[in-house]
């Protein structure tokens, strides 16, 4: 199981109730992170899941409202006794950035481990058990959706370990499609390992105006995490402007995209009470969810 | 009058009641700052007196938790119609700091003005009506001191301005310290203002160990904010090596400069409630506040 949170949902200034973006999920106590806005440690000190184990932060982009909370997050991580390696993904330009805004931040008990994002339109990395993969989306200045999958193998089937004589003590390293060798035969998951069963797709898409790629890109999303700027249609000129989506084209993409449910985030600072405005996204897309910070799930297996 | 307010009061990491250490005071619509940790932004707008009128940004030093906040806060500055061109002001390096932090902000509407401190023990600048001086502080790296001056001019003789003959409309000038011709004569304040009174002085210490010119420095002032990272004198072993101040520190250098009232600020945060140390410091001198986010005062002219 995954659970997700958001733990700012703000775009552009940091507000007493609405931090600024940020995305985190846990596997097995390893956190994957996306965005880290101003007063995400704040928020993330309030969800309680602690500093020490943020294995992987993305980021979309580099304007001040997704990364200036960043350097402070790090600071942290490092009091919380953090030593392993923490692994960073980002557009091009990634590590000068990091570098730059580190002149506060000089020396820290861990490495830092830079994943810059090449050109392709669509690629994917695998870190632990997060593959992330990405799509070039359409900001004024280059960003990136994200696609974090847990993939999930096959059932273990104990009938064909028993036929197989793999003694007992060896089935788990099989399960986590480790090779055992047991009186000199070797014995691999697929010998005992049914189809991979359906993992957990989470989709994570901010700043952009919609483009081509996108409801493919995000299609049959457990959790399509997508920003609304602007909440109401009238706002079309002023996102087309900016960059941004309006609730009606996240939903739009929702729904052509077949996901399980959308979360809205990334709200305008003039967007008061996002809430009220629900219903633009649930005549598209039913299952929209107008997000708020710390809104909290599980994701399960199915 | 000048109204002071310390916008934050955490050392380190901000956390969700106690944000990381700024102070912020208002004359006549014009805003000085100290210090500009994370979520510094956040408190501002709690409070509600703008982002646009910020007109100088002092730092006492460059660890993350004094100027983290400091990029957004631009931002928003820049957001709230801002033109007027910013002073800031630190330690030698500050031009270099801020513009390796504004990788996220390249673009504002107004100008930088950076006023980098030279290593004389004691020195001075003003900018509009804040007289601000400075004193070098023993810390891990290079960090000082501020004292914020208000003066207050003499009080407007009527009689002589009568006696001169020179015209009501031109008195306000005068009492603003500007000259006036008037029939071909010069006439300037000191010909119309008794004697300079009492102004407003608020002193400003964090991070350091006590030095031997702080209270020479922070004499008889209205209102002495001093860190007070560790409130219970059997972390001194502490204080010494991470090189910061007990509550007990704080309170006896008050007491020695003859301050009117001490806020401690700049807690550490394993310090979780530390307003149940008040008396540690009251025991030394009694004016003395354990301060907390938002905790608000107006200065006056005596």
């Amino acid at each position: 199981m995954l659970d997700v949170c958001l733990l700012g949902t703000g775009g552009m200034m940091p507000l007493p109730k609405r931090f600024l973006t940020s995305f985190i999920c846990r596997l097995n106590g390893k956190m994957l992170m996306i965005d880290c806005g101003e007063s995400t440690q704040v928020s993330l000190k309030m969800l309680g899941w602690g500093f020490k184990n943020i294995d992987i932060i993305c980021f979309t982009h580099f304007h001040a409202d997704h990364i200036s909370g960043f350097v402070g997050l790090l600071l942290t991580a490092g009091n919380s006794s953090r030593t392993e390696p923490m692994h960073l993904v980002g557009p091009k330009g990634l590590e000068s950035v990091v570098n730059s805004l580190r002149v506060i931040a000089p020396e820290l008990p861990f490495e830092l481990i830079f994943h810059e994002l090449d050109n392709s339109i669509n690629s994917e990395i695998r870190i632990d058990e997060f593959e992330i993969s990405w799509l070039q989306l359409e900001h004024r200045i280059p960003c990136v959706a994200y696609s974090i999958n847990i993939s999930r193998s096959g059932k273990f089937d104990v009938s064909k370990a028993l036929n197989l004589n793999i003694p007992k003590s060896s089935w788990s390293k099989l399960q986590k499609n480790e090779k055992v060798i047991h009186n000199g035969k070797v014995y691999t998951s697929d010998m005992v390992l049914g189809e991979q069963r359906k993992g957990i797709k989470v989709s994570y898409c901010t700043d952009s105006r919609p483009v081509q790629g996108l409801p493919d890109f995000v299609r049959n999303s457990d959790l399509f995490i997508c920003e609304g700027l602007y909440a109401d249609d009238e706002k079309l000129n002023k996102a087309i402007e900016y960059k941004h989506m309006l609730f009606s084209e996240a939903a739009k993409i929702a729904k052509q995209a077949s996901v399980s449910e959308l979360w809205l985030t990334h709200f305008s600072p003039s967007l008061t009470e996002p809430r009220e405005f629900l219903n633009v996204a649930t005549d598209i897309f039913e299952n929209s969810v107008v997000g708020y910070d710390r809104i909290t799930k599980t994701l399960l297996f199915n």
